[in-house]
């Protein structure tokens, strides 16, 4: 959670202004995203949200995710939608920052996801698989496994710091990692991040995806792995194989993972543990003490990682 | 800003069916309010404010917050009104906190306040005045004058961490403002927390007064020493007294200042500061290094007290 920017109110006026949205009757700061700033921007017309991008999302891949978002909802995907101003512009410019205000999506992301949670989510990660093919831009996976073991390194023998021996641990498991790593998958664009709270349900149907602000170019399994790691343990860390078993039927009712793709979900699963990993210690070991973001423990995962590690094959996420 | 507690999506809808105000659609938290937590919920019906009591405050005062926002929205305020479920009830319980809904207030606050705001707010804090006549319930502001020593022994000598020679200075400056201290003035219930941040404007016209959890019964010109020192303060620390002038006056079209009232006000306004100045240090000096909330320097009202110290007289604060 975060916001970091304070906004003049007659600057956000000036910027509601260009969109045909009515009067700006309120904005208030709320407790969602890491890397940018979040505003629920309420006009006469209802609400919105305005997001400034701070720091750590790099300018020159905001018309990718804009454009995503744009492309994703004109194919059905529930997903915000940028709002464009009276000459057309998404990417704007507020308080000094690239800005962007995008539709508000009801619905409330599940804090303790059930396995009807997770089929739906497969179904719905499968068609944004489907709808996003035919997006013109592309944007490497910043944090693919070309990235994990710079970040590694860049962690260093602080890794022990969280766990006894976790640099050796991590430098072994990230030399097998890379040498089985598929390189030969169906490819398109990835979600790359959908975790619960970046999922909205209302009434128990899942009613939006947000955040794309990780999203790229990668094996569209890598994606499924992804979520797997994020919906499909309990909060004692043990793996549900019925959630993941409703997951991958959700995912396969709308698009058929291919004997490849389900040949390489063990090695898909522990690359992505590998790749929140990676981050969260980085962050672990790199946030000030007195940030504004209490950093989370990558100890949960290496738990997780140690499943994939350790399951006999595809079958153990109950691929049928 | 603060959001402390995390609300479970079926809690939450569980919560909002007691009261008659459609389905939730979403729930996020917001970056208001330092010692509650705070949420917009909106419904079927449009947007509301959650917000969950967090351990500062305490238990026994909520009845009051609650009836006087009730009592003084009934009476023409612009502010929150508490929501009753369908058994009458305002204050109840959620994820194992004292919880409240309340209206939703149109509006933003000023970051850079004018003197037309100064007037608006000047006139709208004598209405409130005006309007918390008659409420029944009573509450002792216990950060009154009662209550300065002993915080300011909570902070000890550490205050001269924040400026050489402070502890002295403050003690000083204390036993002056104690002895000089008005007993006789009129009484009501005041605000006693009315800074720009808990004023919305909408159109440059006042549209809303929020954060109501400092009120108590006091007397009602402290209220107005407490506005000399929130609003008619520039950046730099310089007071504008066009913008006091503007407040005055517009207090005094809806309530006039008695004479002893006027008097008063130097020693007044040195009171408000100094209360700002010892909550604020002590929070200051107390705040964990990896808190939430970033505090104020204490600095802003050492300087606030000074210049209250060094005026001639209540000419000073354009007093016609």
């Amino acid at each position: 959670m975060a916001v970091y920017t304070e906004i003049e109110d007659d600057a956000l006026i000036e910027f509601v202004d260009a969109y045909d949205i009515g009067e700006v009757l309120s904005c208030k700061g709320i407790a969602e995203g890491i890397e940018n700033s979040n505003f629920i921007v309420t006009t006469t017309n209802g609400p919105y949200i305005l997001t400034l991008y701070e720091k750590r999302v790099r300018i020159e891949d905001l018309p990718f995710f804009l454009g995503l978002m744009d492309h994703a909802a004109a194919n059905g995907i529930p997903c915000p939608v940028p709002l464009r101003t009276q000459r057309g512009e998404t990417l704007r410019e507020l308080a000094d920052r690239p800005a962007a205000l995008v539709s508000f999506l009801p619905g409330m992301w599940p804090r303790r996801p059930t396995a009807s949670h997770c089929r739906q989510v497969g179904e719905a990660l499968a068609r944004f698989h489907l709808a996003a093919d035919g997006f013109h831009l592309k944007r490497a996976n910043a944090l693919g496994p070309d990235a994990w073991r710079g970040l590694l390194e860049a962690s260093g023998d602080d890794a022990n710091q969280v766990k006894t021996g976790l640099a050796g641990i991590l430098d072994a498991a990230l030399d097998g990692l890379l040498d089985a790593w598929p390189g030969d998958l169906p490819m398109g664009v990835i979600h790359a991040d959908l975790f619960p709270d970046n999922v909205f349900f209302r009434a128990e149907h899942l009613s939006g995806m947000i955040d794309f602000y990780f999203a790229c170019n990668d094996q569209l399994a890598y994606d499924v792995a992804v979520c797997l790691n994020a919906w499909c343990f309990e909060p004692d860390l043990s793996f549900n194989v019925t959630k993941a078993r409703r997951f991958l039927r959700g995912y396969q009712d709308v698009r058929v993972l291919t004997d490849s793709e389900i040949a390489a979900m063990p090695v898909l699963a522990q690359g992505a543990a590998m790749r929140f990993l990676l981050t969260r210690l980085y962050d672990w070991l790199h946030t000030p003490e007195d940030a504004f973001v209490t950093p989370k423990s990558p100890i949960e995962y290496v738990k997780k990682l140690e499943f994939h590690q350790g399951v006999k094959g595809p079958e153990s996420y109950g691929i049928d």
